[in-house]
């Protein structure tokens, strides 16, 4: 993530020359000396520290960007908050709704701008699926189909790392890959009212990496959650995060149906939007296939010529393009920790859906 | 399905030279007599009745063939067993467990032999798959994930015809289309041992095709229904069967994942099969379309040259070729009312888990 | 070809009951009459001959479809117009442009009705293709682009069967698989006015199936030809047909670009067109896949709801019903051997410049 | 191409910081002060020069990139070479093979290092493929199917800009375009011996961007050309190039075929590579679309997670982090002049097939 975050703040005024308020990368923070030191100069950074607290008390920092692991979201966060700084977080937001609710306090009641990492909704091809969906192209929603496909722990000796500690990571699959589903869902069809969901351990004992002699330690977060929702407007949806679907790297998925039309993504190939809508020619329907790499969005016409297609980096250098010019003007960027918390609001509905089989609303 | 059926009878011996018993096609059954006339002329019966008594009375009648609407297939079946008659049934088999049960209890008590038209299970791609998974190439089944879209119903003038008529169909896209799904997932992945789901009805209001002067009458089936299932294997899966998918004619698909590959199939393309497996050769691993027209199961060879695809009757053709070398040699067709019978009571389930909100344990 | 002909005659009237010619499939005919008398039985004829003479003697016989291998074409079609049998041959024609010539002034001069299987033609997807075109959806053509790729003889070891003689076959992937392509560009684009191309034989000798001992005999036919070509429109066109591509099966592939849009085929997946056309939504443009199965063309509508496929049997079912409705009304069907003639010469003019090195003219 | 060869000089290192010999943005040149002053800025460069002969006189610049347009690539890249620069450039290297051997022939006598912008060969999915033909892995190649499809002045309204007349661009489509094809086939596939082709423009005359009054000027370029080809090996290609394809914008696609298997790719999604090989499960074999996202190759490590996909900036990006790495040892970087050379002999000898019609033999 500090690679990627990095190159978004080195790469975005090359791209947005427009840009107000650009960023300066003044110092970037690790735990260890050596390869902190070795990371500003690779990725750009003026200077490092070795300590968060230390960041957050210069006086030439405005703007404070939380990456460390998630149990440390808040407290980061918070600190930064009350020191005056900016915030711009990870997701998820935090481990608990509870917790995320501290941190959605502490930026309101400290007045700093805040933002989120849900840089999907910045690919260009989610920004004109929700163009479309606003300008009323493919009518009313009826359905919201979303799955989130990785590998890259199916084979049962993967090693339990710190991503498979609850402790650490929070949950697995939920709140990895769920959280930027239900960013999706919830920007693009509208608030979730109630969920219902299962999650599942399939591998429940994997070898630990610190252990010596080699011994077995537990997995405690889910490989795999799927689960059911109602939305607002009267949609329904179905969410599925896994990390054992052999084949997928990084396939996110989803489907909207409306009652004008349809609209498919898929990150693997996240240049394409498919769009289905009714045609004029009788009996010439079907989903096209549409590259969107040129002028329909706010992004594209600042990279490349038609079809010379952009990659996952340039969702992180459009969120802080966006962010930085809300802050610039004074506003507040979008997506922010309202958006994190309502994420995580939701998160733990369907952890608590899955432990009672019952169905839980949503209220935020 | 008049048609389907029949294209299947006549047409069975034609690619199936070997067949032992080879269909004649002695009498078609239907209310209205100028109809029938036609339709036996057109599809090549002997002969027509318009009582379906009259035809279980027939003595040069070995097998019945009940295509009547859902909540006709009860009191003719156990009549065609109770008169000796072998029976083969289209899907579902009844409008709830407990009519399953009685219909599969008369062809047992009977002795005689029964089928079912769970016709894509003789897709070659899906008889690929099953052999595939029965030699264990994609290992441990993990994930089953299940979309039957369509659309027809998705403008809120189309009328409100049989289908969406719960005393005739028995459900709308639950019994319709979920059934297929289900026979799938218990022929590929497994028994089913509990479900959570939910029903929806988008539009429950529709002009009454019989209504004079025009008014509108309840649809009080799903348009739309999703559920969440455990395996007894421990796989996982999700289903998903609605008519609001706008786009999506006949879109029946799933993928499977499994601990050491995966496989997709989407009826659209039925003669393509998605087949991901480990290969030989470092980074070079991906999903690779089959197309399934050439000799790896038992019916392509059948047919034409490789890559001269096949269509939707073939489905049906399949059926009745593997239903009547059964007959012939005094064995039980599969499928059969044991797998109409127990799709009933997951189709109840879900029905169940829809109106409780709450988990339901699948017993047979 | 005898299963797929025999296939067409029986099923036509089962789809288009309407059809006031109904073929009744009275003599097949075959050399050796063990194999001849099962297929009679198989295919569902009346009765057989061994020699085709006593066929086109037979005064209880009205049409004769000339399905032999490519040299005996001309002999039987021109005896069949002679005895006043209309005539319907397989494709290409014959196996030079004189000989074609000889067949077109025979049935010229006995005034029958002749027609002939290009049968991707009647593809409902090339229909509908027909349609816009003609229609000015995708306005004036600039290209036309095709590849038609198998591999069944890519093993060296493959023998030397029949189609790789050029004294029996006349020439290889150029009459077998171009002539498909020459008849599509032709009905979709308009007349070819001239062509270079190239021809090569990878594999110059094989295992002589009939040589006791074994021994390797000469390949005399193309393995794989390209060619280049202009229309009288203007537009221009690129070709190639090979028996030699890894992994394509039946691929028969084209598009063609215009000056509003642009269409695209493949007979692997032969219900579905790929259609480009501009959206009046910016930015939304892109090609669609349109599955071909419900009412845009004059057959789809016989066969089976919309989405559930047909396969490459039902090209020749539309290809019998097109010629016996145009029979039945004194007309005469088309494609007909005007086109098979005209295919040839086009055919001996990429063979000419193959051998030359230069452009040829094409001149009917 | 300023931005893009920028944008690659300067993140080379972040990605590759093992790099020995960094870039370090001296200067950027351009004739119009104000444009190349903010340019500078925009992109990077410490300094600017409004005269290409004064950046050459420079001593703080060892290399020298001409990205000017073609007609001035030859004039520039000999005084750099004079003045003891490494020289990188744009392509296709010259305006015609003899100012092409004049380029070689300077650079070589001044014994500087050179490379050429054939940056397609630098994306992973063409590593990746060179990779598996080195290796044996598709055995002895056939067939090269080559097709660059775009559709920027398929409006016949479209202006005559520079890239249309002759004298600025030296051809069309051709050079512009087909010089890339050239370049693949010939790192794929081998050396090309002979050629035969067509140019066609089809619209001959446009709006003259600079007329006033406005009127029209001709277009002295091709607007498509296609083109047949032998290899050394044996293979056989064909090749087009156009800017005519309704809606292909960047279709920069091809197949190969050999003995044991088949490559696909398609610069739109220029992160697969379609794969076709022998299957170990007989009737399981098909092309599988390979996500080139991790590892197979010198690049992708240097990037993101396993599908995290990378887009066209990167091409450019490795072309330098290839030629700097050649550079810092004192090796010749590749590709470079000689195949900026060679491609020029091929398209000289496409554009007289072209005007005589007869074959051309390739001679360097």
């Amino acid at each position: 993530m500090g690679k990627a975050h990095s190159n978004a703040y080195r790469q975005v005024a090359r791209f947005f020359p427009e840009l107000e308020a650009q960023p300066v990368l003044k110092a970037i923070c690790g735990r260890n000396e050596a390869e902190v030191r070795e990371a500003a100069r690779n990725l750009g950074w003026e200077t490092y520290e070795t300590d968060w607290r230390k960041l957050i008390e210069r006086g030439d920092i405005d703007i404070v960007d939380v990456a460390a692991p998630g149990n440390l979201h808040a407290e980061i966060a918070i600190a930064a908050a009350r020191a005056g700084k900016h915030v711009l977080c990870e997701k998820p937001l935090a481990s608990s709704a509870g917790q995320a609710k501290d941190m959605l306090n502490a930026v309101e009641q400290a007045q700093v701008k805040h933002g989120i990492f849900f840089n999907y909704r910045k690919a260009p091809t989610i920004a004109l699926a929700k163009h479309l969906i606003d300008d009323g192209a493919i009518g009313k929603i009826y359905h919201w189909r979303a799955a989130y496909l990785q590998d890259w722990i199916a084979d049962p000796n993967f090693p339990r790392v710190w991503k498979l500690r609850k402790e650490i990571a929070g949950s697995g699959a939920l709140g990895d890959l769920a959280s930027h589903q239900i960013d999706l869902a919830r920007y693009l069809v509208g608030e979730i009212t109630e969920v219902t969901g299962m999650m599942t351990t399939f591998i429940k004992q994997r070898p630990d990496p610190d252990a010596d002699p080699p011994q077995l330690a537990e997995v405690n977060v889910d490989d795999a959650t799927a689960f059911l929702a109602r939305f607002a407007n009267g949609a329904i949806g179905t969410f599925e995060a896994t990390r054992f679907a052999l084949g997928r790297k990084n396939c996110n998925r989803f489907e909207i149906n409306g009652s004008k039309g349809s609209l498919g993504f898929n990150l693997e190939n996240m240049n394409d939007l498919e769009i289905y809508t009714q045609e004029t020619i009788a009996g010439t329907h079907g989903f096209r296939t549409v590259n969107v790499t040129s002028g329909a969005d706010p992004y594209t016409a600042h990279y490349w010529p038609h079809a010379h297609i952009i990659g996952y980096e340039h969702t992180f250098i459009n969120v802080v393009y966006d962010a930085f010019q809300a802050i610039a003007v004074g506003a507040m960027p979008s997506p922010n920790f309202v958006d994190g918390y309502r994420c995580n609001v939701i998160l733990d509905a369907v952890e608590k859906s899955a432990a009672t089989g019952q169905w839980q609303e949503i209220t935020f």
